[in-house]
């Protein structure tokens, strides 16, 4: 695999499709902004999707499946989610294809087979879920009900963009019930503290967690938690959301509960996503010019040995040796690959796994073996070092643990850096057009003014930030009194 | 929990609709002919899936996962296959909703937003994936191409039935490109015994291996390999599929290959895929007039301990000697759940464990603790013992594994005592009406007596075994000569 990625200085975009593709994390399908995960995307998502899984079921919650489809009248029910997702949203007419008689060998849609109501492809699952614990909920004892789906929907994005922004992709989606306010914002939080430990522990990407403004607000929530990223283009990236339903979904429900007194009261709810658009960011965050750069936590690959030899008896001696360190390595719970492979040579193995971000190489020679030692090459800072064969198992267990906060370090150096306090118009264009990043500034509160100043600088309010420090001044844009700075960034 | 179920001697759908609803493993839903898996459901295919996607590893397959959709044009590629499927097939025809100007509140498919092309929810994915395929295999060196997907699909029965046979449901489908056509049976034979290893050894579900008649097979496939079980009624049921493909996709899609010669070639082709439909197997194969009965290897949860106690004392007591209990299962990774709840006495308890098919059951009260003993109750025979908490761990392991190999023994005697050779058509229908089963018969070998059959007796001939020896004798139907016996039974 030759080095071909476009550099990130020269054109970020395209750096990031590059890498995508050539690191095979995902490929370019024949549907419209649907995309394929190849083997390596998937066994990452699978590796993030059974960290996430093991802190859900560690939190209480048990995993469900619930149907595909939403018929419309359920769509509909709950007035503010219906019309945020509307305009986006893949729907069933038909049930039947049939022969078409003007075209031999084609087919065509079966007029007959006609549905009497249509099904909309969940763009999200509340509809669906809540009309079925309808059926669930009757008294105190029924709740907290805490479930979680791993699934896919379908959100019909007009620009797509490899995991960042595709039509169909895959997530989890959190719902849960409960019998008070307080247990539901307790709940809100709590899983937003969930995704900031995964993204931040697991993923090694640094969150800031805040509150959405109204405008940026879940379509149906009462309030809207997010973890906010930052990529190294200075851009910001919603990372994961938790959201405060209030009664709004026991209310199009219908779903009431009858508590120890037998009154009846309609049922509080939280729901809480993090999709395959997580992978997007994880490569934005930490990958360099060579390719990927990925978290040992979460890599599909934690460790490859590649053979330098010449000749079947090198070869012969070297694989011995490999396969007593991959021994000792799986012993220690490290994935492992040798890649005695002979279709490419050292070098050409050697770009490929860079470029698929596996943290640690290792090269081993006979003249290593004489030594006794062997090439320890880690991924995110390019070093090498030649280490003793005596305990290597170790040394490499140790490193796996110091390239994983090292990756994290870095970022959140980068994103610390990159946290801007303004206070006129002019520091906020300034910054935007020429350092990029978040920019805490004051604004007057309003929807009006935080559309504007999205029209004039394609900037908006990401969150603001939990337990953010009352402080009196100015918005930028109108100069009216504002109690409190917020976040505001471009994003993806 | 009442005991509510309808007896299998009365009447065996309602019996088997009644437990899959009571034993809380699905529900069903809003959406014509889908239902909800709950998450005691879940809990079950989660742990068939685990168990499954371990084989599949080790057995060199990867997973990754393709587009829901399938634009027509792909659809249609493969025509036996289109046709086979055209006729079930959810199609999205537009992708946006818009406000019902004349029904205030409501939705419409907006006219505007009709694709250009339909797109079908895919009911199967060799079309989308073969098409994918088509860009990833150039030369020798890229195959074989082993590719498993986790996904949901849609086919559109008009009678459906929980788990049995749904709208949507879950399965794993694998596609795999090789060279050689020898390679390319090779896998599907192989995947055929995979299945079998896991049906049997996990499931406890016996199962006979065999070859589909060309009447039965999968839409596009060369060869269709099966395994068929039996359930209590009588009936059978496909458990798991594994087809050989031929090049019959790589010549819709024009997937070749370049060999070591750089010859240009078509290549091989296989699919395999089991479905939640295996959840319906189970439960219809084992579980008895109260309710569930697992196999303790994918048992969502393999011990309760229920304690039997008067007053807090009685209670606190009984609550550290079975969390004592519970540590030392855990520690021998068995799951167990001590339920203290207060809302239920013990007898509800136990009949509500029974129902779901907890395979053991521990009733510890202080009687028992002054003895140093508690009540061990197994599910599947309904027999207690009286055993020393000395080694309980020890005794509970090994009970557990009795458990396992007792329920597939039960089966297995029930299956091979309903193979009935017959060899005359009185006989068969005598079998068939009175006893059930699978029933060894001549048949002539061609497909019109095979329909014939089937509209006489409803039966259909579920495989050709694997292996079968060659015997000759007379059609039961037409009297003309035939070489084998063949396999004939009602099936779900």
């Amino acid at each position: 695999m030759a080095k071909e990625l476009t550099a990130r200085a020269e054109d970020y975009a395209q750096w990031y499709n590059d890498l995508v593709i050539k690191a095979n994390l995902a490929d370019y399908s024949a549907v419209r902004g649907c995309m394929v995960i190849k083997p390596y995307g998937y066994a990452l998502w699978e590796n993030m999707r059974d960290a996430l899984d093991r802190m859900f079921k560690a939190t209480g919650h048990v995993n469900a499946y619930f149907p595909l489809f939403v018929p419309k009248s359920l769509f509909e029910a709950e007035e503010k989610n219906a019309e945020g997702f509307a305009k986006e949203c893949a729907v069933v007419t038909h049930y039947r294809l049939k022969t078409d008689t003007e075209k031999p060998g084609k087919l065509m849609v079966d007029p007959d087979a006609k549905l009497e109501e249509e099904l909309v492809v969940r763009p999200t699952s509340e509809a669906i879920i809540w009309n079925t614990y309808k059926n669930w909920i009757q008294s105190y004892r029924d709740l907290p009900l805490l479930i979680n789906q791993w699934a896919n929907v379908v959100r019909w994005e007009m620009r797509t963009r490899l995991f960042l922004r595709t039509a169909e992709f895959l997530w989890q989606e959190g719902h849960t019930a409960h019998a008070t306010k307080e247990e539901a914002l307790e709940e809100t939080v709590k899983m937003l503290n969930v995704y900031a430990d995964f993204v931040e522990n697991w993923m090694a990407v640094p969150v800031i967690k805040g509150v959405k403004t109204p405008n940026e607000r879940f379509a149906g929530a009462e309030d809207t938690y997010c973890i906010e990223a930052l990529m190294q283009d200075g851009k910001a990236l919603q990372a994961g959301t938790s959201h405060f339903l209030g009664q709004n979904f026991a209310k199009a429900f219908d779903v009431k509960f009858s508590d120890k007194e037998n009154k009846l009261s309609y049922v509080w709810a939280t729901s809480w996503g993090v999709s395959t658009r997580l992978i997007g960011a994880l490569v934005m965050a930490h990958s360099d010019d060579d390719g990927l750069i990925l978290p040992p936590k979460i890599a599909p690959l934690q460790v490859v040995i590649v053979p330098i030899y010449k000749g079947d008896e090198q070869k012969a001696l070297i694989a011995e040796k490999a396969l007593q360190i991959v021994h000792q390595l799986q012993q220690k719970g490290i994935s492992v690959k040798f890649d005695d492979s002979e279709n490419a040579r050292p070098g050409w193995k050697f770009a490929q796994y860079e470029m698929q971000g596996v943290p640690v190489r290792l090269a081993l020679g006979v003249r290593d073996i004489e030594n006794n030692v062997v090439e320890v090459a880690r991924r995110d800072t390019k070093t090498k070092e030649t280490v003793s064969l005596n305990g290597i198992d170790v040394h490499v267990e140790k490193l796996l643990a110091n390239i994983q906060s090292s990756i994290y370090e870095k970022a959140l150096a980068y994103r610390n850096a990159h946290i801007t306090p303004v206070n006129t118009w002019n520091e906020f264009m300034d910054v935007l057009e020429n350092k990029g990043g978040f920019i805490s500034a004051h604004w007057d509160g309003t929807s009006e003014t935080e559309e504007k100043i999205k029209e004039l600088s394609k900037a908006t309010i990401r969150c603001i930030p939990l337990n953010n420090p009352k402080e009196a001044g100015q918005c930028i844009l109108t100069g009216k009194p504002s109690t409190q700075r917020v976040l505001f960034a471009r994003a993806y």
